[in-house]
């Protein structure tokens, strides 16, 4: 099976590597060409313009950094819309609804195919194979595409129309975001009422709530540690996007808004680069300055 | 090592059992005395009364329904009162911190040791062996009562002074009641969003926060089904407590406050005794009446 | 007409003086009898002890300190109770629920007639006979008390059984909570945006929710100076009660939560002490100390 | 002085008129020509275009009913920009400030002077001259219009750059809406409470927060009245966009978040279109159907 990759970041080139590992031919791009070359060790063809890989393979897969990225490889010169009447075009980068939207419609009205396909996970699950993968948009394209998705993820899912992928993964963060704030307003809760944090810890992970999260992210809060794995920033704007897709459809949100009224309040304190879970310093006495 | 054990309820039977089948001496105690006929045929030896119990074991464990019982078991005509003087006194009952302190100060008045032990599981752990056990005050009865705590519980934890079994529990529960809250918060904005909850489901699972009460309440909250495993005024009423704790200590926390507000929407509607599952309810949009 | 006046303090004095200025008789009595002494002048008579005064008067009025001081005029050797039969009493004090109905029944019990009557307005409006007089128990006590009432307060209100009137406080006083939040999130806002909060106050004071806080606070928490007329504790305590008050009824505030829980992380911050509008504070964004 | 009007519906008609008695010449323009002629019995002057308006005077006011009706005046053909050059152009509308940057941003281009000048109150402080200014762009052409602003409001400000007039409402209807939430808790908690709702608006209007809104407002919510003077939809907008606002800069504002989310849970149950005080319904219990 012949298939198209472009974006060979530290995520897209794990997932490149994969299917070559698997016995898919690929040929790749990457706006700095040099980074092909490791993949070119694995059996790697090299495209020189996103539209010449989409010419060549059936469908071509897409993992670039941000939306400007992604809008770039499709509408610049030499860009996948050149070539892609009759081929499959899928987008695995995390974008916006509306970039994910206009992408979809300039795909389709040249005569392509649009799959949006956004990941949850990051670099160690894309180099295990363990993505969970949320796929929206063209159905025939997404069966098309199961088995690179069996290679790259643990499980995917087909979720109806472009736009629903990036909706999922707004819901899935939005709960998240949430947990965060309850988990540090316990641990605040333990140490101001001369309770161990640390027992609070271990008492959480013998109960019915104890999840992978909590595990992780207690010991480094803990310790104030907040070496960012998905940045507060990010994670208040996926709060803010939530809440907007609420508004949309009148889903009134009280435990989300007021998570994100104190990531908010942690952007203030200057946290916004540190990790999501610093909004614990939020929880903390603040000392009265004037 | 010949242990007391007053009261023979569903949790009660259970443990009491289990400690037979490991090989303690028990020597046990009901209100109701036809209950404690089946665990004679385990070997138990009966006593008449609370204080008979005390006067003829080192130490005595309690699992009582409420309040009231665990108070009238002690302070009563023939109570543990009687006899406790140089003995171990071990309540295992779930009651507020007053009813503990009142225990604790009078058993120690009387030249008794005490220790608090709530618990953390219900009746499938209790059968099972594997309850978790929030142990606070006397640290060498603590001790003494390790190896039964070890058939009882896959955990014990002894966290201090009197109090601290029950603060502990508290705010464990409180963040699991602000956690089903973002739970629920997330299943409507999925489902009036457009997206399915049940596949919003899978994909919790297959993430970070992936746990036992998703897993375990997800499917029925789906079906509008709340049967009360642990009744919604139950719940608000520690989410009250633990703020009250934090009002005590000066801890804001608003998410907790948030879904507080949201369980007691629910106990207007109607809901408080069904499963706190159901301030699900509070989230749907409610028609407008008038 | 002969009326008792229990508490002398700054309110206690004012009132007493109106009643005797507008040609009441009044029999005073004082813990401190030296206070007395200027009440004299303007043609009081004293009384040795509580139970004189009631004894020799229709009915006695108490404005006093706090609930243990309004317990202790009542249950105290030479007290209230010593002569209440036939007797109506009228306590003008703020104090709990539980004091309040404690007093209550005593007094029915010993034959006398009971009125609640806390007031809204401090040492100006008591000066000026403008306080809000909020009176609930025995009818026929109120209309007797009516000609005095109509010279300490410019409008009082019968609310019904004993404990109407504390709760009419509570349920006035969150409002003013929450509506100092709102205050305080506009203010913030209007400056981190750019706008002048000064000009915010102007634009306010022309619009339909100007009012008299608004004119009078808003002015020094521009100039972060909280100098304690309603200490931000005991704003922060009435909210607490009243959300209690919430509770018991299974009333959902969401608002009033929030601001509770505003007005504990200021007092996390050590304003407790200063007034209630320092709950300003909190909004401003707090630096990150570690 | 020769100035210009465009828009003649309720309120700029009654704007007009009130310069027109004042002694200024007016020359007027609305889209249906016909509504121009009860203005022409007071003097006025009708013009056949907006660009011939602009082109006869020094500078034109635009009162107008939606953004959209805003740019279309000044973009289209035969618009304000054909003979802006040099002359002043002051947007009175209530409009979003992309709209009002987009507009100025034009006129500025051709040489042209722009205010924008969004006013708080509706039809009657219009025709009484009794209207709140908030203006905002270039100071020469306020200070120039501040002889009509005099005569069309009670008091006019300037606030700076384009922008700050519509951030300026947006700050004041936030807090409002707010206010208003805060408020209808109150009359649900004392109505829930056994205490008399009517005589709880009573003894807040002799208090310190008393305000217009509570007097008008509180006697038709108590009657679930809510015909809309201003629609509750329009309120959470201003909600959602001054929360837009704060998050833009970092400010935190929980009890804004929690009133936004009780509008759109109206707005669920069928209330946008009603008056935003029908926010009131959300607090009383609603009856669980299921």
């Amino acid at each position: 099976m012949e298939v198209g990759f472009l974006g060979l970041g530290i995520m897209g080139k794990a997932m490149a590597t994969n299917l070559l590992r698997h016995g898919f031919k690929v040929t790749v791009w990457n706006r700095t060409l040099s980074k092909c070359e490791e993949l070119v060790q694995y059996g790697a063809s090299v495209g020189e313009t996103p539209a010449t890989v989409v010419k060549k393979c059936k469908y071509t897969i897409a993992m670039l950094s941000d939306p400007s990225a992604a809008l770039s490889v499709v509408f610049d010169k030499d860009g996948v819309l050149d070539h892609i009447n009759g081929k499959g075009y899928i987008d695995m980068s995390t974008v916006d609804a509306d970039t994910s939207s206009k992408i979809s419609e300039a795909i389709k009205e040249k005569g392509g195919y649009f799959l949006e396909a956004p990941v949850s996970g990051s670099k160690k699950p894309a180099e295990d194979g363990q993505l969970v993968i949320l796929a929206a948009g063209d159905k025939a394209l997404y069966d098309e595409a199961l088995p690179a998705f069996d290679i790259l993820g643990k499980k995917s899912f087909f979720l109806g129309d472009v736009g629903n992928g990036a909706k999922m993964k707004l819901v899935v963060n939005m709960i998240m975001g949430s947990v965060m704030n309850a988990f540090s307003e316990g641990l605040t809760l333990a140490e101001r009422s001369g309770l161990s944090p640390a027992t609070l810890l271990d008492v959480l992970d013998l109960g019915a709530i104890s999840n992978g999260m909590f595990k992780l992210k207690g010991p480094t809060m803990l310790q104030n540690s907040y070496s960012p794995a998905f940045p507060l920033k990010h994670q208040q704007k996926d709060m803010r996007l939530a809440l907007a897709l609420g508004d949309e459809n009148a889903v009134s949100m009280p435990i989300a808004a007021a998570a994100n009224e104190a990531f908010k309040k942690a952007r203030s304190m200057g946290l916004g680069d540190h990790d999501f879970s610093a909004v614990h310093e939020t929880y903390k006495a603040p000392h009265h300055s004037s």
